[in-house]
């Protein structure tokens, strides 16, 4: 196989991922996003929101960690974030699909691609930080335009979303966290 | 308005491009595809195959360029490239639909987003060049994977793939147009 019949392999595979289907819907509600669709959209968010990080970040590497991160969620499915999962089973699950799907690239490039999966997974540089943000904040934005979304499915409150997802955000990003919270925490206080 | 005021009013109103659908179809033919996905999918090309263009290439502009192109669409909607359309109305409709959505952006950004959004439309620099040809690129791949595709739901002859989109691979990505010719040529010999 030539370098080329190798990536166009894994740009096919690449295609599967508009298949997996994730626990927010599109902002108008009409159906359940999908994980290529949504990684669109959070490479689009870093774009226009970079300058809001506390520190000077590579726009680039950020922009590729979003669109390769979450691939190995072709074979290993998306987990809800209020959902329950045995979080060790799927690291083991999602490390596996990495070396599969990054796998089918020729040995260099996949090399690149897995490094850069793993740095979004250690969360320990300031790109990766911003980009792990980024990734959490997306859903609530959804939530908040659609009424509710996926809070409303896993009975999600106020206090649940500040201790599971707060620290998340506000991790690398914290004037966007902060820009949120009164947000949602506005949208709780309606319902109640 | 704050700048974060506007900055995600941008962002929730380009959710609505997961709604706009293509001529094209999943590789599996399970469904059409939308132009959000489709944004995602390219970059990830563009991401893969850079290292096959002629000249050096800036991949963050053109990664960026991809991620932006398609927003016009939620206001003018996707042309399929083998369907009739009058291309000065459709220009004049993407140019209002650019001045409407970007000018969500606080001005500076709208400035620059509308900046890469021209210069991928100009088709003059290598990255918009490079950028345009993988956008052309995809299409035929999903319809090689699919059986078909749009190419049976327009008529398509290999002539007319030769003439009206060879050129227009061929223009930023010659190498890349090497490897698919054969390919579609193949497919349509064993149609006949
Ligand atoms: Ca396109």
């Amino acid at each position: 196989m030539s370098r080329l019949d190798q990536q166009l392999a894994f740009l096919t595979e690449a295609d599967r991922l508009k298949s997996v289907l994730r626990a927010t819907t599109l902002c108008d509600g009409s159906r359940m996003e999908n994980s290529a669709e949504h990684s669109w959209h959070i490479a689009l968010y870093a774009l226009v929101l970079a300058e809001h990080s506390e520190t000077d970040l590579d726009t680039g590497r950020i922009l590729k960690m979003l669109l390769l991160h979450d691939l190995v969620e072709i074979d290993a499915g998306d987990a809800p974030v209020f959902g329950d999962h045995d979080a060790e089973a799927l690291a083991a699950r999602e490390s596996a699909a990495a070396d599969r799907i990054f796998g089918l690239l020729p040995e260099d490039q996949a090399r690149a691609f897995r490094a850069l999966w793993d740095e979004f997974e250690a969360n320990e540089t300031p790109e990766a930080q911003f980009a792990k943000s980024i990734d959490r904040m997306q859903p609530p934005m959804q939530n908040l335009a659609s009424g509710g979304g996926s809070w409303i499915d896993y009975n999600v409150t106020l206090d649940m979303f500040e201790t599971r997802i707060g620290p998340k955000i506000n991790n690398g990003a914290p004037r966007i966290w902060a820009w949120l919270q009164p947000r949602v925490a506005a949208f709780f206080a309606a319902r109640d």
